[in-house]
C-alpha cells in the first residue's frame, strides 16, 4: 500500500497538479457533441461517445505534463451504464499513457460490502482460474463515517495491489463545517477523521514519509491545510476547490514539506473549460487545457520550488 | 419528495421488510454458475449473468410479499461494466414487479456532482430533446459528511420526481462509534447527522407522517434505535445488521410507531442463503428465500401489530 507511485510521477513532471475530468455537456465543444449526435442519435450513447472523445483529446494534451487525473464517478454514472463504460475506458486510457488515476467515488460502506468497492476500483476480481481488474484505478476516494469497519477492506486490498486510498477529512464546501467543524473533545470532526487517516497509514509503506491513506482536504480552508499538515505528518492531501471554489495558490503554501512534497491540487473546470474562458477556436480545447496546466504548474512551483523526493 | 410509496406497499403487504440484493458468487447455487460459465466462459459477463439469474429467481418469488429490494451497489461494481448492467436490469425488473427500489450506494458528494448522482439515481437526463432514467431507484442511501451541501442537491431532484433518500446516521457496524457516537456538544454524532435529517425532511410532503429523508440506524444498537425514533418523529427509518449482524427482532420493537409504521427492516444473506441454511435442493433457492421472508415478516408483524396508514 502506497502513493509511492503518484509522488514519483510528481517529481518526474514537477508538477503537484491532478486534473479532474467530469465531463459535462456544457463544458464540451459543439463540434464533438455534434458529431456524437450524429452517429448515436438522442442516446445516452451519443453523450457517452461525445466524453470519451472529449477525456481523450485531454489525456493527450496533458499526459506528459501532469501526473494524474482525477474522474468523478457521479459525471460518469449520470449517463448510466454507457458513462460507466467511459470511466472504465478513460482510467484504462490515461493509465496506458504513464498518469496515475484516482477514481473519485467517495464510497463507503462495510465489511463484504466494502471489500465489494475495494476489488471494485483498487483490486482484482476471480472469475474460475481467470482474474478481472473492473475499473482500474491506482486509488480511491472514500469516506470514514462508518469507522474502521469502513476502512480496513480497502486497506486489505491496497497492501496486497500497492494502491493507496484518501479519505474525505475537511471538504472544500461552504457547509463542511456543519459537522466537521464541531467539537468532539475540543478537537474538529475533522481532526479525528484525520488523526484515524495517520493511524489507518500506520503500517503502510512510507518510502518518502507518506502513507497510502491519504486525505482529502479543500483549498478554501486555508488555515485547516495548515493544522492538519502539521498534525498529519505522513498524510499526503489531495486538495480540491483550487480555482472555481475560491481557493487561493497562496493558501496552499502550507501543504506543501520542505521538499515540495505533501499534496497534490485538483483542478477541474479551470481545465476543461480553459476554451471557454481563452475564448479560442474550441477545435482548440485540448490545447488550452493544457495552457491552464502549464500555468497552474507555474504557480504552484513558485510556492513548492523545486519538487524532491 | 416522499417515502409514501415504500409506506404505502408496507401497508399493503403488511411486511416492514426489504430485501437486499447483494449477490456474490458463494451464494449463487452452481446450476446457475455452471450454466453462466458454458454461456460466457471465465469472464465477468458469466458472473454478471449468475447475478441477473439469481436476482430474477429471487424477485419472482417474493414480489407479492416483500415491498422492496434494496441492491448494495459495491457487489455489481465489483464485477465491473457488466455489473452496472446486472443493477440497472435488477432494478428495472423489480419496478416491473411492482416493487419499491432503494439503491444503496450510500453516494455523496457537492454541488454539481451530487447533482450528478442525484440525476443517476433518482431524476431525468437530458439529450436533446430526450430524457433519459439513467438507474431508475425509488430512493438512495447518502452519506452526510458533506453537511447540507452534499445533500440538498439530492433533495431538489427528490422533490422534482416524488424519490427519498436515506441518510447514513448510525450505522450497523462495531466500529461506527469510533465516530458517530463522539459528542458533540453533549450530542452524539449520530444524534447531530439524525437532527439534520429531520430539518432537511421539514419541507418535504409527510402524507404519513414520514418525509422523503429517512435514515439508516442499525438494529444492532436497539437503544439508539430507541433515541432517534423518539427524537426523529418524522424520520423514516432503514434497517440493517438484522439477522447476520446480530440484530434481534424484539430489539425493534422500538423502531415503530402505534400504526406499525416507521421503519423498514432489511435481510440479505439470510433471504440469498436461505437454500444453503435449509441445505435444501439447490434449484429450490427461490422458494428458500420466500420460506426465509415469509419467517420474518410473522416475526416482524408480531412486534408491529397490523400496519395502518
Amino acid at each position: 500500500m502506497s502513493l509511492d507511485r503518484l509522488i514519483e510521477k510528481i517529481v518526474e513532471t514537477q508538477n503537484p497538479t491532478v486534473v479532474g475530468l467530469d465531463p459535462k455537456p456544457e463544458y464540451i465543444p459543439d463540434f464533438i457533441k455534434t458529431r456524437a449526435l450524429a452517429k448515436r442519435g438522442e442516446t445516452l450513447k451519443a453523450t457517452a461517445r461525445a466524453f470519451w472523445k472529449f477525456n481523450k483529446g485531454i489525456i493527450d494534451a496533458v499526459h506528459e505534463v501532469v501526473p494524474a487525473i482525477k474522474p468523478q464517478l457521479a459525471f460518469y454514472e449520470m449517463i448510466g451504464v454507457e458513462g460507466v463504460k467511459v470511466f472504465h475506458k478513460t482510467a484504462e486510457y490515461a493509465k496506458e499513457r504513464g498518469m496515475f488515476v484516482i477514481a473519485d467515488g467517495k464510497r463507503n460502506d462495510i465489511g463484504s460490502t466494502a471489500e465489494g468497492y475495494a476489488a471494485a476500483y483498487l483490486g482484482k476480481v476471480q472469475v474460475g482460474s481467470s482474474e478481472f481488474s473492473p475499473f482500474p484505478a491506482d486509488a480511491l476516494t472514500v469516506n470514514g463515517y462508518l469507522g474502521s469497519d469502513g476502512i480496513t477492506p480497502f486497506i486489505d486490498v491496497c497492501k496486497k495491489y500497492d494502491k493507496g486510498i484518501f479519505v474525505l477529512v475537511k471538504t472544500s464546501n461552504p457547509s463542511s463545517g456543519e459537522l466537521q467543524d464541531r467539537l468532539v473533545d475540543g478537537v474538529p470532526v475533522y481532526e479525528v477523521m484525520g488523526r484515524m487517516c495517520e493511524e489507518w497509514g500506520r503500517e503502510s509503506a512510507k518510502k518518502y514519509g507518506y502513507s497510502g491513506v491519504g486525505a482529502v482536504v479543500g483549498a478554501t480552508y486555508p488555515e485547516q491545510i495548515a493544522e492538519m499538515r502539521a498534525k498529519l505528518p505522513n498524510t499526503f492531501f489531495l486538495i480540491p476547490g483550487y480555482g472555481a471554489q475560491g481557493g487561493k495558490a497562496d493558501d496552499l503554501k502550507s501543504a506543501f514539506d520542505s521538499r515540495g512534497l505533501g499534496g497534490i491540487v485538483n483542478s477541474s473546470r479551470a481545465v476543461m473549460c480553459a476554451w471557454q474562458k481563452e475564448k479560442c477556436d474550441e477545435r482548440d480545447y485540448a490545447d488550452a487545457a493544457l495552457r491552464e496546466v502549464l500555468r497552474m504548474k507555474n504557480e504552484l512551483i513558485n510556492i513548492t520550488g523545486e519538487i524532491r523526493l
